[in-house]
């Protein structure tokens, strides 16, 4: 059975434990511990669908996979950022959608989307429900009720073509259910996002998804070759070929739409051998500044490692205090994680050494295995260490966005001073770059602040400022998380009247009765 | 002042030579010479625009820019497709646009747009006159005329950012315009298709163009970071980042759209070091298959060269008896030339050192550098000898195609079957691979054969059924030549019903009165 996460908390409750006293101790000295515990409510606003609607759902999916009972609802309200995180807390379970429903297959959904049309319900596609832009609340205002769209049933690995190097994966599998499939036949598809363990195929392609590891992997919208959608207008496949001159490129129409112009049922994406050599390392770098030099020379020589992160000073500071455990010398400056994978040690071998000959040259200093295998083995932990902190009253949460290098100081100063000054002094801004181009990377910020009585006030505050700076900057309004209900308004700005123009005209047509995830995407 | 090329010619007219002697004596041997001067016309049919319209695009444009004598319309009819040239040699210039306007920047292109929408003529781009499939021939039933709208004068070489490694250019800059502005910065696009001295910077993004060097530096729509486009909604601007989340990816809906949604005023591209050191080579492989099962071990473990093409035995064949000169081994099987370029020589040598060991692993044999080099120097040279085989009666034509690596054999025996079924067993079918991915390859087909006395109809009829054999085995309509006028019933087929909804939801909505290339690339 696939794992489902409680609307106010992130992932399993036997792995989130209480916060370490050696965090615990700097939250007091930095902001003063304030408990907050969640309240705890179950029951959500009755469903708002007819007898009618009811019926016809059974009949496409069968009586057993429409669920409307209060705890399977509560468990698809909403997805993961803070905001979600903080109205669940406070006992707000407004947006629990009205029915849950669970095809089986390609056909159902098709005429589930039918029946959305025809009685103007809206239908939210959920896979893993980790959203963290507001990518699985439905605008209620013009539909007679609200729908999850559950692809839970639909985890099939339907072929793979270990010629060509592609698998075809439905799109409720969870990302460890996918490698494991690939795995039993010595393939990965090397996609590694933090929400890893629980977000899915389909919310991978349907939100332009970024894995810790795209430097050698690839970014999912990358990964893809194919794709099967249903919508409005019935099936649309495409992926004649690994890239062609037929026109647009229609499959990046599709990866990134998030479930508004249709559902995703089926990707078939390029695949590569299991690696049997793993090996992380961490670098030291003086300064960020330094650091990013260091990334973008590698990038723009060819030579980039399977995953490369860098720290700036105030992530490399912070996590020294708070992993003290690791490792025995003091770091200096910024901390970079490098990792290499492959199936063949000389290769590997080689690479490492290629890159770190770049590194050296670029004024890196090299901290050994130790940090890095410790970032691998914390890689996928810390959405738990928010909700020990939410408890705490602290307000945490994070925000992305990409840009060219010659830009990368400017908009790294520019949220930076954008968060402080909505935040205050004592908010902790860290920031690190985890995904990089020969033109340039992204920057993902994490960010620290007292919560207050109002953290939900204070938080939307800042994140608009961050956004605005972001957009003010020329910067995208997300490198990963996409844009859901969360970044509309910035996103309109980012792509211009025409650009919404044009998404408005491809969902007309495609989603007539505009009840496929209203109000999440389009501007 | 840009070189102009003839309606029935490709180039430059003191490049063109007779056939060689060794070329007349095969063609004499396989087909029977029959000489087949091109009729000269210079008269085109009178322009059907109206004073009215005239002066308004004088006024937008200036008198000097608006251009109706015949010999700048005939140089202007259709492009470069064996059916573009046999049309012109048979006197037909029934396609010449009615008026050749040269903007001279964005806005003159928006005001442009605008009245054509007003006044319903047709306005086709034009950059470098090198389409092979129809994509300069506008639809004529539903306007009052066709305007070419020469890119000519927009030629700059807007920002250079040394730091991100990007470039913005102008969309009439031909390719060696934009290398040797780039030069001057030390920079390359490294975007090499036949075409190149030619073909434009805006032709190279509205057709999706693939350069012989895309294994190096890539297919020109990854080059592409940002675009600027005059459409009738207004400008559209996009490329806030190297990549992002920030909803579908809309440079892949307008890089690859022909002139129908809009026009493509400017493109931020991505660039490289101007490689200082470059190295051609050839290798032997036993079969079309051995040769190609190594494009894919070097695709799939990451270490592909800048150059790599395979020809198949036929090509290999006829490639020999006509280039006997080079080379003083005889060549069995099928002949490989790979490419490398870059800056450092010790990493070009690493570089080669890898691909040499997977390629002998894989069976290959290498024959040294004359005959990597003796391609390097005749590689833009083959539409010449095109014009020299139309001369001699014979009927030569490319078509193209791309699929995934399992069905690689499959697509190949298909085309080639029916061509031959369509041209006879004296037909020359030869092909080889060109753009290499990890998933799957290009197959690129020349044939040659009699042209008796119908050789448009005759050709015509083996196009459609290649195509055919493409659509029908699931592979794309075109890798690199684009969807044109020629492709669209078969490209319906490729994207499906709901593409088709798609791409024309999008051309209503930036094109309402459908003057933008009409009957060019939407089905």
């Amino acid at each position: 059975m696939t794992r489902e996460m409680h609307p106010a908390r992130w992932g399993d409750p036997k792995l989130a434990g209480a916060l370490p006293d050696s965090t615990r101790e700097l939250v007091e000295y930095a902001f003063g511990v304030q408990d907050r515990p969640a309240v705890e409510v179950v029951a959500v606003p009755p469903s708002a669908l007819s007898e009618e609607i009811l019926a016809e759902l059974r009949g496409i999916v069968g009586v057993e996979q429409v669920l409307l009972d209060d705890e399977t609802r509560r468990l698809r309200t909403r997805g993961k950022s803070t905001p979600d995180l903080l109205r669940a807390r406070s006992g707000d379970l407004a947006d629990a959608p009205d029915a849950v429903v669970r095809p089986a297959d390609h056909q159902q959904v098709l005429a589930l989307i039918e029946l959305a049309q025809r009685h103007r319900f809206a239908l939210v596609p959920f896979g893993g429900g980790t959203s963290v832009t507001g990518g699985l609340v439905a605008r209620r205002d013009d539909v007679v009720g609200v729908v999850s769209l559950d692809l839970i049933r639909m985890k099939a690995l339907r072929e793979v073509d270990p010629i060509s190097m592609t698998a075809v994966l439905e799109p409720g599998l969870r990302g460890p259910e996918a490698e494991a499939l690939l795995a039993e036949h010595q393939m990965t598809l090397g996609h590694y996002p933090q929400s890893f363990e629980y977000a899915s195929i389909g919310g991978f392609a349907a939100t332009r998804s970024s894995g810790q590891s795209s430097a050698g992997y690839g970014r999912f919208d990358a990964l893809v070759v194919g794709l099967e959608v249903a919508t409005a207008k019935g099936t649309l496949v495409l992926g004649s070929s690994p890239a062609n001159a037929a026109g647009p490129d229609l499959r990046q129409l599709m990866l990134g739409s998030e479930g508004a112009f249709g559902v995703i049922t089926a990707v078939r994406v390029r695949v590569r051998a299991l690696p049997t050599v793993k090996q992380y390392e961490a670098w030291q770098f003086p300064s960020f500044a330094d650091g990013a030099d260091a990334m973008r020379l590698l990038a723009q020589n060819g030579q980039l490692p399977t995953v490369i992160r860098l720290s700036d000073e105030n992530e490399t500071a912070l996590n020294l205090a708070s992993h003290s455990n690791v490792g025995g010398d003091t770091v200096t400056g910024c901390l970079m994680v490098i990792g290499f994978e492959g199936t063949d040690v000389e290769a590997v071998a080689a690479k490492r050494g290629a890159v770190a000959a770049l590194l050296t040259r670029a004024g890196g200093e090299e901290l050994g295995a130790e940090r890095g295998e410790a970032w691998v083995q914390g890689r996928f932990a810390a959405p738990y260490l928010r909700d020990a902190l939410l408890d705490a009253g602290v307000l945490v949460e994070t925000l992305e966005t990409a840009t060219f290098w010659s830009k990368r100081d400017e908009v790294y100063q520019a949220v930076r001073d954008a968060l402080v000054a909505e935040l205050g002094e004592k908010a902790l801004v860290l920031c690190h770059i985890s995904h990089v181009y020969e033109t340039g990377c992204s920057l993902y910020f994490t960010v620290a602040a007292p919560g207050g009585d109002e953290p939900l006030t204070t938080w939307l505050a800042a994140k608009a400022a961050a956004t605005e700076a972001m957009v003010g900057h020329g910067a995208t309004v997300s490198h990963h998380h996409a844009v859901g209900s969360d970044h509309r308004p910035w996103f309109a700005r980012e792509i211009g009247p025409v650009g919404v123009d044009i998404l408005r005209a491809v969902k007309a047509e495609l989603d007539p009765a505009g009840v496929l995830n209203p109000g999440v995407m389009i501007p």
